[in-house]
């Protein structure tokens, strides 16, 4: 259903376990990142009523769960503070055709895998964490990131009505899945491990 | 209240009145811009929590704003298209110094002065409009424009200890009731007008 070429490794949430306030800290900056991605397309395409619509809609709920985990990391004696991001938004971006309209449809694509592949990891998170309360928090957010995938897709379609935009999911989705093969990285939402 | 410095000249609204769809629309891409603005000072000053959490709740109203800007141009058959934004912010914020803490301080008392000017002539327009619903609509925004207002100067107190934010402040207001006056310009909501 999230169009994923490649499971993330099992690996992955053992080393969050070893280290999971910078997992969450990580993914307070992701949702800040996502709102303003959001932002970002609502500048850049300020033409296309549609979109406007859809984008505003998920700029403030990105910005909700920016809140939620400000709480939590709060809760947790932890404060938002600044880390070096993990690569993967920039290595997926660069799959991104420069011209128009495959420059929206990209954008929108590799949108929806993020939100795709934040899902996938947060399913992993709600069954494999060692706390409880914090498995409860990522089953509760799963949901809205299947939904975020699903608009961007559904933008995709409506907007580039002359690309085949399945095929080029595909191919997105490929690129995807091998930017998270490779070295173990530091503990990030998105990080690559060692297959 | 507002600390701003001059009044709007009245003639103001009768330029407005001329032309209400334009200053819907321009106040469509205000609300959004303020959305933007707030969003890049979380990422500028991502290590100031009591920062992150008012410009996050910030954010989020005026996208909700642009929501209800959107909708009032959908009712009246027009939709949020591109428009040549006004001079107003850009002329504001070349008072901004550039050195830190003043370069915060002096952006949060910019984005307050905004605030404030939106609010007073949100007040001008829900007494003078000619379309009565439209003067309700601003009545109805009146308020949190004066909350905004209140939230970035307290902010600049909090975070600004040093600075003498109180004759800042006086200094920016009248700077900006400055970049007012001139020639009449098309209608904005930050729109000058000769006095």
């Amino acid at each position: 259903m999230l169009h994923l070429a490649a499971d993330t490794s099992p690996t992955w949430v053992a080393h969050v376990n070893a280290d999971v306030d910078t997992l969450l800290l990580d993914h307070a900056h992701c949702e800040k990142k996502a709102a303003s991605t959001a932002m970002n397309l609502i500048f850049r395409y300020g033409d296309k009523p549609e979109l406007l619509r859809a984008l505003t809609a998920i700029a403030k709920e990105e910005l909700e769960h920016f809140e939620l985990l400000m709480d939590v990391l709060e809760r947790r004696g932890k404060v938002v503070e600044r880390l070096s991001p993990s690569l993967y938004a920039g290595r997926l971006m660069t799959a991104v055709r420069k011209t128009e309209p495959e420059r929206l449809c990209d954008t929108l694509l590799c949108c929806a895998l993020i939100e795709a592949r934040s899902c996938e990891r947060m399913k992993r998170l709600s069954e494999g964490l060692d706390d409880l309360e914090l498995r409860e928090l990522y089953r509760s957010l799963l949901a809205s990131e299947a939904r975020h995938f699903q608009v961007y897709v559904d933008l995709a379609r409506k907007l580039v009505p002359t690309e085949d935009v399945s095929t080029r999911l595909r191919d997105l989705a490929d690129h995807e899945a091998s930017t998270l093969v490779g070295e173990d990285e530091p503990v990030r939402m998105h990080s690559a491990v060692a297959s």
